[in-house]
């Protein structure tokens, strides 16, 4: 029996036979033709030929408001043999050519035991993260640069440090912050990574600070391990740009042993779309965890570039779930595998953008504590400077994690009482 | 003065003051603030704060129907100094956060001087592949092998000789052909090289064979070198699946020196939509020209899957015009450059899917001769069989560039005869 993996679609149309279409989807984009091949050879092609598992038709009078009507999600199995075990050759035979097929959006992707166990996954992942940093009983807080383009080297490190200070765990470029005359990426890490241990004599605190790797494709890993030699202890990836392979590159590297942090810069290209694209728990959860993100932004439900709570919750289930044989296997009936139980270690979510302390019991109660609340303006935009708001945000945190109401610890904490002075609390 | 790269968005909004968007677009992905600046930072930040070049508004009564109501073009240059001279680093910059913020698709890009001349462009272009081929009065036909997957080496290079004895240019490889056992690379190469021998040799035609390039993202060069070695006279590369930059270090070896095919596989899941991605013209015409694509394919607007008219004619002109200084170029007013005059090399355009003889005087008509006939059904498929399926195109190529009517040709010529009565021709 062969192993398959598993396309789900969404497509969209007013008269189609849906039931016609999936089979040709699944004849088209593997062997080619199917009923005019002889017996002998359909007998012989078999195992190359894809197979519809489901196709759930939803009439238009059913289908919600603004959908685009009538719509069908169909499952297809595509046998391994047909491809190699990379993403790039998993989406280009599941979305390759389709993707221009009319209205139709690749929804989920579920792997062969086989395809998976090809993939290391995050290399430190929730756990590795928090031993690094030493923090195991909550919530990561992580900060931005307020600017950074057109900085020089001191500017940056006195940002670093206020964001330190204020007991931050990461900090990570802006994902604009390429190399540049003015901060290289070896003196930039050297001089925000003295910040942070100035800080950490301070704070008593560990720091992750989470450089921009960029330039040209074939030079990313060269830029990473220079940063890592230069004392950097994690790196931020503009993965969309590069495509998701180069990341499980630099993720399977051994010499760089720091964990990544993924950016979606130029996801919105994809997902937000119903009838196009691919969907944000794919795109922004399952590849990426799969290739070996440690820790995945994305843009938050709460802030002003906002992501459906669905979608958010959706990416969260795809970068935290231990249930891989449920949400990321696909076994073929009657297929035996003496694959060893399969273990990817889970991403960090990190919702972003909006974020201030008044929002922080919001994220715990979508998210729990497996998160990384990450803030921008949230900090530096605190009335008592930069490091106030860092505090605020961790005594927003010590509040949930304790049980007490944001307003009632305020009382006794005036960085986090000025933050709700400002932001509001959401109640 | 400085140099800027110029974005073009279309955004979409009921109600927004759209020229304030564009200035917040403007400056927040760039310096981050600006009115909050003291006067002596603001001097020192200009050079790399973003301008609000235009903003033009069509109200919701004069949109078109069906395009989501009130929309802006908005162009912003966004200065080079902020960005290194890459793809990536440029879509980073003007689409990163952005694609996630609403309503808004990239439309158009341009390129200062400066920027653009880090860029090599296709390193034969249409004069180049032309010359390869000795064939400088038509278009050029291009077939597709019928099916791949599951096909050994004697399988497919029979496809490939009955292909090559009918007069095609070029053949290239289906998109979802990876590394596997039955016809590794090396090895296909050979086989099919050798069907070009044996064809030629009845032909009297030269032939240019394009492999297909996958497998992990450094690897590629070496896979384009190794095919290279067994014969490989050109290459086909899914761009999409790896990223701009991937595709302008390919172009850019000297190593590799065959015309590279770019494929437009996943290209769907960013044009298609009105209100989100990336436009074709921008995807499949100018950033693959830039990054040095030989030739370009994208869906026709003739056959099954297809692509709006307009948006072939603005990828055909994208890849082929050589007013550089008009579509590609923006020169900031005022600004100075001693850069020689610019010259990228033209792409050749390759519609495709669905394409049959009788659609041969409308892709001229179309596209003019710089363009490659891509057919594959329209060939395997001829009732006299493949090499008559080739014959047919060359025949209907001839016609047109003969200004003889298709009708007319067929009289004299019983391939092009028995197409036309299996498919039809456009009138």
């Amino acid at each position: 029996m062969s192993s398959y993996c598993v396309a789900t679609y969404r497509c969209y149309d007013d008269k189609a036979d849906f039931h016609k279409k999936a089979q040709s989807i699944a004849v088209g984009l593997t062997v080619g033709s199917w009923t005019e091949l002889p017996a002998a050879k359909q007998k012989e092609m078999e195992k190359h030929l894809g197979q519809v598992l489901s196709v759930q038709v939803t009439e238009a009078s059913d289908a919600p408001d603004g959908s685009g009507g009538r719509y069908a999600d169909i499952r297809i199995a595509y046998p391994d043999i047909n491809f190699s075990a990379d993403v790039p050759a998993l989406l280009v035979t599941v979305f390759g050519k389709l993707s221009m097929d009319g209205r139709i959006k690749l929804i989920d992707l579920q792997f062969s035991p086989s395809f998976l166990s090809g993939f290391g996954g995050p290399k430190f992942g929730v756990a590795g993260v928090r031993e690094l940093l030493g923090v195991h009983d909550r919530p990561l807080l992580m900060s931005i640069f307020k600017s950074v383009v057109g900085h020089d080297l001191e500017e940056l490190s006195h940002q670093f440090y206020g964001q330190a200070a204020g007991g931050v765990d990461l900090i990570k470029d802006d994902e604009i912050l390429f190399e540049n005359p003015l901060t290289p990426i070896e003196k930039r890490v050297e001089a925000c990574m003295a910040a942070a241990g100035r800080a950490q004599a301070v704070t008593g605190q560990k720091l992750l600070y989470a450089v921009n790797v960029t330039g040209p494709a074939s030079k990313l890993a060269d830029q990473a391990k220079k940063a890592i030699a230069a004392g950097a202890n994690a790196i931020l990836f503009n993965v969309l740009a590069y495509g998701f392979d180069t990341l499980r590159e630099l993720s399977a590297d051994p010499d760089i042993n720091v964990p990544i942090a993924a950016h979606p810069a130029l996801a919105g290209a994809l997902y937000p779309s119903p009838h196009y694209g691919i969907s944000a728990s794919v795109l922004l959860g399952k590849l990426m965890r799969l290739c070996g993100a440690d820790l995945v932004l994305f843009p938050s439900p709460y802030g002003s570039v906002v992501m459906p709570k669905e979608e958010n919750m959706a990416i969260r289930h795809a970068l935290v779930t231990d249930k891989l044989d449920e949400d990321y296997v696909y076994r073929a009936p009657g297929s035996v595998d003496n694959l060893p139980s399969l273990l990817l270690r889970s991403s960090f979510p990190v919702p972003s953008a909006g974020i201030h302390p008044g929002l922080v019991p919001w994220i715990i109660r979508d998210f729990g504590t497996e998160v990384v609340v990450n803030a921008g303006g949230g900090i530096h935009g605190h009335p008592l400077g930069t490091a106030a708001g860092g505090q605020a945000f961790r005594q927003a945190i010590e509040a949930v994690m304790n049980g007490v109401a944001l307003a009632d610890y305020a009382e006794s904490h005036p960085e986090l009482d000025a933050a709700i002075e400002r932001w509001g609390a959401k109640q």
